[in-house]
């Protein structure tokens, strides 16, 4: 067993503690979020950072790092309120990747990384025509996080596009069904194998296999 | 290709909106926060919220609903500023969803879903013995969500334990030889099958494999 301090941390050289932090947490939602700024320029551009607030009403959340490639989806953001996201699958995760190359603002992720627009009546954001499962979001509230300048941002699920027979009887999507990968650290693809899952949670009785 | 909207999630059952938005937004990393309050009791709780926020310097966030078992938790993080983190394998994964089981506050999840606490001089909270990954944690801030009353916790990583075998030589941490493991919605847990790694993505060039 290894044991770090959170000096050591501190102490590495910068890529390396980036690669190690970004890995430690465990495996991670891989989405692209596709914009477009008012003047048309769409943008599209792989986050890991998608986390679950709620379902009543439908919220979640995203971290942009402000100096990084992420700035123009955040800008499109706030210009227009609103974002699409699109998951990823194995047959374009390479293009997925490429979208974090520090392309300039006027350049399209789309074109450039090789993956195509696609455009829903009544939402302005592109999505991806390549994605299974892809979700309308809308602007609710921006957080600055203190402790490092990082921005939080807090969506509201507008509209939800995804295939028949990924959505169960119970509401539960079927990521794999639907071909969804997931990532760890900055770089690193994976595909899942289903160990099961179990039912509700009682304190009386160990849970069991439901499907 | 089946298309909801809006007010389609409203509307929908409660548990159905539940098990589907829980799972729209892709994998997520899954975790045992493990807390002890002042008074000694220990605590345990399953998470999927965990999300990176930054490396330099290491900062993570985690999503609590005040109104779900996950308060014992909270009310300990509160009292003491500090907890752990800890990865989930497939040897104990039955284990580790029957700690979100409502037990009354002074039942430690420890004993009653058959994990065993770990100690290390200088952290009060307690670790779990059978995880392979462990991050000791200290509360930075507490942020309310205004959209739902939910509320994220910022902490830093003050100190890590890790297999010596999982570190890889650029900082990477190689999650599926430590056996970690992934879910999606509230209890569907999945093994991990890497894809690959690619390179750091330049825009004049598409990304290789690397690893």
């Amino acid at each position: 067993m290894k044991s770090i301090s959170h000096q050591e941390i501190l102490d590495f050289e910068q890529r390396y503690r980036a690669t190690f932090i970004n890995s430690i947490g465990g495996f991670k939602s891989l989405v692209l979020i596709g914009t477009q700024s008012k003047s048309g320029n769409t943008n599209l551009a792989i986050f890991n950072s998608y986390f679950h607030i709620g379902a009543n009403p439908p919220l979640f959340g995203i971290i942009v790092r402000p100096d990084s490639v992420e700035r123009h989806s955040l800008s499109n953001i706030l210009e227009t309120g609103e974002f699409s996201v699109n998951h990823v699958k194995k047959d374009f995760y390479k293009q997925a990747h490429q979208t974090s190359a520090r392309y300039p603002s006027i350049t399209s992720e789309f074109n450039a990384c090789g993956l195509n627009e696609e455009f829903h009546p009544g939402f302005y954001a592109p999505f991806v025509k390549e994605s299974s499962i892809k979700i309308h979001a809308q602007l609710k509230q921006k957080l600055e996080i203190e402790a490092n300048g990082t921005i939080m941002i807090i969506a509201k699920i507008n509209h939800i596009f995804l295939p028949e027979n990924c959505l169960l009887n119970d509401g539960f999507v079927d990521l794999e069904s639907a071909g969804t990968i997931t990532c760890s650290g900055l770089d690193s693809y994976h595909l899942t194998k289903k160990i099961g899952r179990l039912s509700y949670a009682k304190p009386d009785k160990l849970p069991d296999l439901v499907f």
